[in-house]
């Protein structure tokens, strides 16, 4: 796309208000706008990303079998009822409205009660089981504070991925899956070497959940990782017994403040008893339903990404959800050579932002710096006198002088 | 997909409270489920049509120069004041609620105002202009009634594309074309040999607006057509005076129900003079933008091909956004033919859905009926024994016996 054709442009600041890093250089960079605390609107090049992200999430869901369906935010009282999170006083993270009719309605903080209400057309024989399903779809929690940027939000995207099962043998399998799917999904969008498997509180049905914390300053939960064996404790369930529980030692462990990424929830049948979901067994026996829930948040993940990779120039996006992978910058006179290349690019499908305004070469570079696609081929009087561009590399900031007519055998889709 | 991969199953009825025969048949088809009236879950099956239209209408919002972006559904208070649309007196379909500081919040029933705040950070100059962004973001309207299924919601997806341009020329230039990319749409989801333009009231800035009805007894709108100039009046405009001034006579027009499936607007400076959205022009002048709304409802889209494809034993979809294109169905006791041909089927990327259920022929054949995918493949013994299958188009009911070595053959993308 050419840069004159995106209406953003890179804004010399970011409200005053904005005290996080990534909602301070995302909104300079023009990937999103701020509506109120914690409600972003993701401007072309946000939409960008949080796509690519969303789609490798999407993929790995696929992959371990989640089929995509879409469900509603407004939600209706006597569901919710059914498990005692209607009430402000267990759930206090409610936006509530009301229909014309007066009926109350709350915009769905999380999908369990809809969900496995709907399972109830569906699910009755252990033929039907296991079922995994996942949407990416808008929560609304109405938080008291909202100043961490887009990485706690009062309405943001989420994946959730419900599991139905037949037994603790069936969902323990999938949750084994689950939890690998998680770690391949936070290596492909760049934060798998900082985002670690930690213990924390489980509940009825299974002692831990298991959260994926990613290390960074910008980080709200305090956690405990021995690094070593790659595994975490959550500060709110550190204790001596379950430090001994998990084949730790205190001495080992590191306190490190990060941020939860994503998190695996066994939720046993508190779900299912609340709404009679049941199965029939082999042996013609009614059964609960085993339920667990994993959740992920794309804006989160995103705002991570900004926290980790970026430096006092602007952002570092990891190629696989950077908005575009090349930023063609013409600072030459004759901008032909530049049409021309960029046109080459397009045909070949390469993922492009080119940069033919009229601006200085010094307002180009910071621009660039601050969008920061992870490639930068610059097009100059100087690179033209010897028929070749400028590669750079945006983590690496190595430059490599390439001829045009190779341009394409040092470029990756 | 293996159709036993897929949670839904078809149900014998639809929720006695449903009056609507698109909903019917798209809750007994396993495509959506009712949460409360006017909002509605999309189940599998129906997310893959609703992501299919939704990507036609990309497709064509992109070709004319459309920008993707994502607005929030959370608005605050502050800025729908400017142009007086925050009271319930002045806009009656408000879902309102608020923040725990006890800040006033709305959810968006369209984006006008917010976008039109937003632009102010990035058109100031003729040069930014033309700006065409569009979303296909949910909308919020807190309808009294709601009776149409997926054809009125209180929670519906919406594409939204606005325009802002510089002057009345280059917004007609837009609107024109527009209007021709609407045209494209109806036609590519299969509703263009019944969708007509339609003169509806306008505003201060335009005389008319232009709706795009598509004629159905479900539709909750009067027009008066001209079959023969493909021009229809909105009942709500009609008038002596109008019909002169389209150049059309009493006698040509026909009364028909439709359903308002499209419209465009041109909303001229109503809202740049709200939220003194100026640009300065080659003489140093400041003038306000002039803007335009375009709004599709891919779910009202949905509903409109449901009620006018369908017969008494289920829905007919279009090719371009039926779910999967072809159903293969196995009631060979052998299922090793059609588990081949699915496999086949798979690795040559076609779009089909497999039904190797352990059924009778005649559950199959109704389930297929209902779920209405274009073309049917059905591998029985009786087409075994002469090394065919046979292939059925829904809408003609025409059979067609093939070699299943020549099957490719036969068969579409």
């Amino acid at each position: 796309m050419k840069q004159s054709e995106l209406f953003t442009k890179v804004l010399r600041e970011a409200p005053k208000d904005e005290v996080s890093v990534n909602a301070q250089l995302l909104i300079r960079g023009g990937f999103i706008h701020k509506v109120m605390a914690g409600a972003y609107e993701y401007l072309p090049l946000g939409l960008r990303v949080l796509n690519n992200i969303n789609q490798i999430i999407r993929e790995e869901m696929n992959a371990i079998g989640g089929v995509e369906l879409s469900m509603t935010a407004l939600q209706d009282k006597q569901t919710w009822e059914k498990t005692n999170r209607w009430s402000d006083e267990t759930v206090d993270v409610w936006f509530k409205s009301k229909l014309k009719s007066n009926a109350d309605v709350g915009l769905g903080f999380t999908h369990e009660e809809p969900l496995t209400s709907l399972m109830k057309n569906y699910i009755s024989s252990y033929r039907d089981l296991p079922v995994l399903v996942y949407q990416i779809q808008t929560k609304f929690r109405n938080e008291l504070r909202a100043k961490s940027g887009i990485m706690r939000g009062r309405e943001f995207l989420m994946k959730d991925l419900y599991s139905f099962c037949r037994s603790k043998e069936q969902h323990e399998e999938f949750y084994g899956k689950a939890k690998n799917a998680y770690l391949r999904i936070f290596e492909r969008v760049g934060l798998g070497d900082r985002t670690f498997v930690t213990f924390a509180s489980g509940g009825s049905f299974s002692k831990y959940s298991h959260e994926f914390q990613t290390l960074t300053e910008a980080g709200e939960d305090m956690i405990y990782l021995d690094r070593k064996k790659k595994i975490a404790v959550n500060k709110e369930v550190l204790s001596e017994e379950v430090i001994s529980d998990l084949g730790l030692s205190k001495g080992d462990l590191e306190e490190v403040k990060a941020v939860e990424v994503g998190n695996i929830f066994s939720l046993g049948t508190r779900f299912s008893d609340a709404f009679n979901l049941n199965y029939i067994d082999e042996k013609g026996q009614s059964c609960p339903v085993i339920m667990g829930s994993y959740g992920i948040g794309p804006g989160r993940v995103m705002g991570t990404v900004v926290e980790i990779f970026h430096d006092d120039k602007g952002i570092i996006w990891p190629e696989a959800i950077a908005p575009y992978k090349y930023h063609l910058i013409n600072i030459a006179k004759d901008p032909q050579s530049s049409e021309s290349i960029y046109q080459t690019l397009l045909d070949k499908n390469y993922s492009v932002l080119y940069d033919q305004r009229d601006e200085t070469a010094g307002v180009k570079f910071a621009d660039s710096d601050l969008i920061g696609l992870p490639l930068r081929i610059l097009v100059s009087d100087k690179t033209l006198k010897e028929d070749s561009v400028e590669l750079k590399n945006r983590q690496t900031q190595e430059t490599q002088l390439i001829k045009i007519k190779d341009l394409s055998k040092h470029l990756k889709k």
